[in-house]
């Protein structure tokens, strides 16, 4: 691993653990097992390394968006089981979604993350609804700008009761919810199965 | 006010703004405009003043649920409204569901928040099944289960994204994505009117 990458291993696992304001350099440092000066020349400051972590956790989540040209809704049912897959593996998802959901410093770079997720997932829901897989009095901008804090508060409150245990189990209802009041009856039957699938013996 | 609350509420002002790690007891201290002496008296450490402020967040959000014997989800409706509405102006409600999002020393306290909201709502969800309401394969367990997170989510996501401007629009549309997917054919215009009612000009 390159040392770049170690020391934003490291802090992930100290704002994951902490939180921003209770993360500290010293214990980052130690974590990474390189000195503070080594440190501060990739890192200035505590602030320009959770913006690294967030940076890259929006990289890695939105990675696993697929945009291949099969069914609009079941991309976004394989992109929540994607992305709570890397909730429960990858320290610097953890850390960058924990960091999103903190406040101060970094509040204009998280709040721009959520526009661009809503924003994505809006044009997933466009095509859900032009393809008649999904039939609904809201519109597409309505559920992007629902289902992103939805997921939001489903991981948050699992990572609170459960230590992410039931996190699959919690993402499946979730999409249950979803579809129970958005699926065109035509369609209904094949996206429960989808969701199904995805989650099936996942827990 | 009482000197003990006096110094909750500046508590809840400093761990609403800075989070549990980020406040400083001299800070609340001056905010309280007592000295630091006066405040170990009611409060000996910082963790005993969140987990009062917790505390009494608790209360307050407990007592806008109404045990009437209306319509449950109606009265569900009208809580999700009440907090909403004590999220954008009372302090300690605001600091209070801040604590209980972040993790830490008062893991304990806020997981068992969840539980107590869980459990309140899935009663209340048993009625509004029993009563004819809804309708839906989702268990009173699993919906309890799935919309405490969903509420936590929107107002988490309403306050990063526009400090809570967008609040009971958001709500709103909660409610006609849950609705959609639950409301029994028979009760779904009345039961959309009663969320158009709760949140009319709200914003």
């Amino acid at each position: 691993m390159e040392r770049r990458e170690q020391i934003l291993v490291a802090a992930a696992r100290e704002f994951d653990r902490a939180g921003f304001a209770g993360a500290s350099i010293a214990g980052i440092a130690r974590t990474a097992g390189v000195p503070q000066g080594t440190l501060h020349f990739h890192f200035p400051t505590k602030l320009s390394m959770a913006l690294a972590v967030i940076d890259e956790q929006n990289s890695r989540t939105f990675a696993v968006v697929s945009h291949g040209d099969g069914s609009p809704t079941a991309a976004l049912i394989g992109a929540s089981r994607a992305i709570a897959e890397l909730l429960r593996t990858d320290a610097i998802v953890r850390a960058g979604i924990r960091l999103s959901l903190e406040r101060g410093e970094f509040a204009h770079a998280t709040a721009s993350f959520y526009e661009q997720w809503i924003g994505g997932i809006v044009d997933v829901f466009r095509s859900a609804i032009a393809s008649g897989e999904l039939r609904t009095d809201l519109a597409a901008e309505q559920l992007g700008a629902t289902v992103v804090p939805y997921f939001t508060g489903v991981q948050l409150v699992s990572e609170v009761r459960t230590g992410r245990a039931d996190l699959f189990a919690a993402v499946e209802t979730m999409w249950h919810v979803l579809l129970a009041g958005t699926a065109d009856p035509r369609h209904r039957e094949r996206l429960f199965g989808v969701v199904a699938e995805a989650f099936r013996g996942a827990d």
